[in-house]
């Protein structure tokens, strides 16, 4: 197991019969790491591939801990039980090697197989497959080395960021999935009922006036995000998160898009502006970037980018080592660059008159940002590799929870801005988006109205502001979309398990 | 904040410019513990309470840091703008307090209103309201300090579970909400759509032919547990864990169950037997108990009970201070009794014989254990605090997914058992389950045809034995449970921010 640098997480001891044993078994990383030779060492993985010679064979022994097999070496006898995949127990002696490359391998005297492996039909098959075709095996797909080292990647991340939090004094919540709002006030959502039996839904046939009757009494739908019920639990304890599942039906079919993701999501009270709000981020990723940049997971992930795929996606070029290593500097420097809406509209005006870029779409400061537009601000006010806050939009733009900006630096004057942010990062753009949200009940209502958003299920939300109100900010974040940041990933198919998207939703 | 003693979390330091001190502002609980006058110090906190004298006036201030409000003392002419619940900044020097309730007080300089506050139509009052009331309005509830308390440990049991599986090289993962397989092969499910608009929905007038088309091509649900896809990922890196949300459309009205709840999952690889699993459980929750034994969230949370409301909820009494310590020491302690459900039958039939207990249900094999069984299990087993697993139930009482026993304690040889446990607690019964999982693809099979579990939807589940199987096992336990069970609350619908059920599903 890598430990979290400097994050102060140490092993746990306690107590316990010799019995209970099982937490205490060495897995492959740590043999790796063992240089001692060791008479009775037990090894429990699987087949990653074999080779056989005359006189003696080898396997490679991986368990999902490390990048690296273990070399297990065997009698060509021994070896032909063994198939590529099967699981298998293997004791023998831990010794220095004979082959330059590995410094250790397995003298195997006894090999126990562990269960059925049936290699010829196993849709995973240990040579190059695509990843179009690996996403149709998720069930299979996290056996490949490098798609274990992303489930591991999400977990230290994990890790790092409940350390982050709880060390900040934020209090870490479980906002409801299913929900009566619809946040955004747009987008599409899931609805959810129960009325219908299951058996009645798969033929099809609907129950008549199924659609009447609700589990609920009124319909739900599945929660788009968190920000409104964390904005509750934040008038509570003032500093709160959450890392929740999130859904939306839109029929997407993008790499940055599922149906079903996860959105790390954060609220503070008493605090003045957008400014405090960034720097929460900033110090949260620094925290993140700081952890790859020092552990041996970090280590595994650049090794894993050595030799970086071609075309591996839709033309797109799978990222190097270097690249990677870039991303995480930038992360874990933090003095990120601030720009305004306006300021960055203007850079990329300035920049068609010079002659500097050419956009398919002019920039305006009606028509938002485009994808192109925020390429060239990472590219030019981020120096092609650090994270750029850009703030202040217009609130035409925006939903109707955020802030009006403090001081406006809307120079065109046809329209307010608000007191927002997005980060954006280098080639995946848009990574966190945050504002300051509208804590006065009159404006808030004003804001519902003018963009034609259903006060009737947010009445709750109206009292927020009605009763011990305070001015507060928030964000949310891709969660997906970072691990693919810091991975090197190009689609958030490929970082999450079992991905949804629009027709896709298999095992 | 509290520290949480023993699992080495350290505050990060970072090197930030001075303008980002929004996380380096002291909360009240770190107030509170201060010892030193500070002239120029700042309160941040809502209104809980005033008491207008003469010639002084005392508010008490709180922002869910802590139970204890902070006493500020202002001039009774400063202390007119104030009203309950309102939001405050409040300036001056915090100084030895000549009343004797603290030992500090903050001799209020300036004050500065931060928001509305209509404090007279507040649903909230600061009086007694029935916890059934408080359900009404969750998006108000956790302002009251013993509901704050709730939402901190809620964080800090998860901070505590997250540091105990990493430390012992468990990955985390994020098991899909949206599934085609219903796990238990039994139980309502809810059903997820997003074929007919929102409006549509809305007006209880679904589109011709709504159910044909489906957003994944086929009808989903929500997950009722995420095992079987842990299973999965258990082949990819060992061990794993989860805490996600789950879902039951079941109509039950009962203290214990939600339509919506979280499920803590682990999986484990390369063992032997459900003893494995119950020593990760057991280390496991001794983590926690020992964390709440030791921090001052602990403390608070006694405190919390020093005076329990008798008759609080239906006619049962709280918790008090006494029992919460005695849950929290045998849970730390471990070595739990673990007894066969063979013998826990006989036992119970035992003591119905020699006039030690009357059940209203007859103890028999076939039957299962009943609530008033597990109760008395525990009160003779448990010696009334101890958790107790009772094992090797029958396979006839069991999902599809278990493996048979290793040695069968069936002595009266009608039927087999299989290698499972429940975990059972006094007052609350049932808090984890478990098992080892059948690993052989055509006993697997078998089973699914047995139990009429249909296995189109499971084919991926199929694979898993057929490709690299291995001996597994795995647990889950019902967080919100814990949370009651630990915390002393007797209702789930009072430890979930915003809980969902039959018909209720509000903010």
């Amino acid at each position: 197991m890598d430990a979290v640098v400097g994050f102060g997480f140490t092993r746990v001891t306690y107590s316990v019969p010799a019995s209970r044993a099982i937490l205490e078994r060495a897995n492959i990383a740590e043999l790796l790491a063992q240089d001692e030779e060791t008479k009775d060492a037990d090894v429990y993985g699987w087949v990653r591939s074999l080779r056989k010679q005359k006189k003696i064979a080898f396997a490679a022994i991986g368990d999902g801990s490390t990048l690296d097999p273990l070399q297990a070496v065997l009698k060509p006898g021994d070896a032909a039980q063994l198939s590529t995949g099967v699981a298998v127990k293997l004791s023998g002696t831990w010794q220095a090697s004979l082959g330059g490359k590995q410094s250790h391998e397995l003298q195997v005297e006894t090999i126990k197989l562990l269960g059925e492996n049936d290699a010829e039909h196993n849709p995973l098959q240990p040579k190059y497959q695509t990843p179009e075709y690996l996403r149709t095996i998720p069930h299979l797909r996290p056996r490949i080395p490098a798609n274990a080292l992303l489930l591991r990647l999400r977990s230290q991340v994990i890790a790092v960021l409940t350390q982050f939090f709880f060390s900040e004094g934020f209090v870490q919540t479980h906002t409801p999935i299913l929900t009566s709002s619809d946040c955004e006030g747009a987008g599409e959502v899931f609805t959810v009922s129960s009325n219908a039996t299951k058996d009645s839904v798969q033929t099809a046939k609907p129950e008549k006036d199924a659609q009447v009757e609700h589990f609920f009494r009124t319909p739900k739908y599945l929660t788009v995000s968190a920000q409104l019920h964390l904005e509750a639990l934040a008038q509570s304890v003032d500093k709160v998160w959450t890392l929740s599942p999130t859904f939306r039906a839109e029929k997407s079919d993008t790499p940055r898009h599922l149906s079903e993701f996860y959105m790390l999501e954060a609220e503070l009270c008493f605090i003045e502006g957008i400014e405090d709000v960034m720097s929460v981020i900033e110090k949260m990723l620094m925290a993140v970037a700081h952890t790859l940049g020092t552990s041996p997971l970090g280590a595994e992930l650049l090794r894993a980018r050595e030799t970086p795929a071609k075309n591996a996606e839709g033309g797109e070029d799978e990222v190097g080592a270097s690249v990677l290593m870039r991303r995480w500097a930038a992360m874990a420097t933090g003095g990120w660059p601030r720009i305004t809406y306006h300021e960055a509209i203007e850079l990329l005006q300035q920049a068609t008159v010079d002659g500097k870029a050419s956009f398919t779409f002019a920039p305006t400061f009606e028509k938002g940002l485009q994808a192109e537009h925020e390429r060239y601000i990472a590219a030019t006010v981020g120096e092609g590799w650090r994270p750029v806050f850009v703030t202040d939009y217009p609130s035409a733009q925006k939903p109707f929870y955020m802030s009006p900006s403090l001081s406006t630096t809307n120079s065109s004057g046809t329209e307010g801005t608000v007191a927002c942010f997005d980060l954006l990062v280098p080639d995946l753009c848009e990574l966190v988006g945050g504002s300051m949200r509208e804590h006065r009940s009159a404006e808030l209502l004003q804001a519902m109205e003018a963009k034609g958003v259903a006060s009737g299920s947010l009445d709750w939300y109206q009292d927020l502001r009605k009763y011990g109100s305070v001015s507060h900010g928030g964000f949310g974040l891709g969660f997906d979309r970072l691990l693919c940041y810091l991975s090197g990933v190009n689609s958030v198919r490929d970082v999450v398990a079992f991905p949804r998207w629009h027709g896709r939703c298999d095992c």
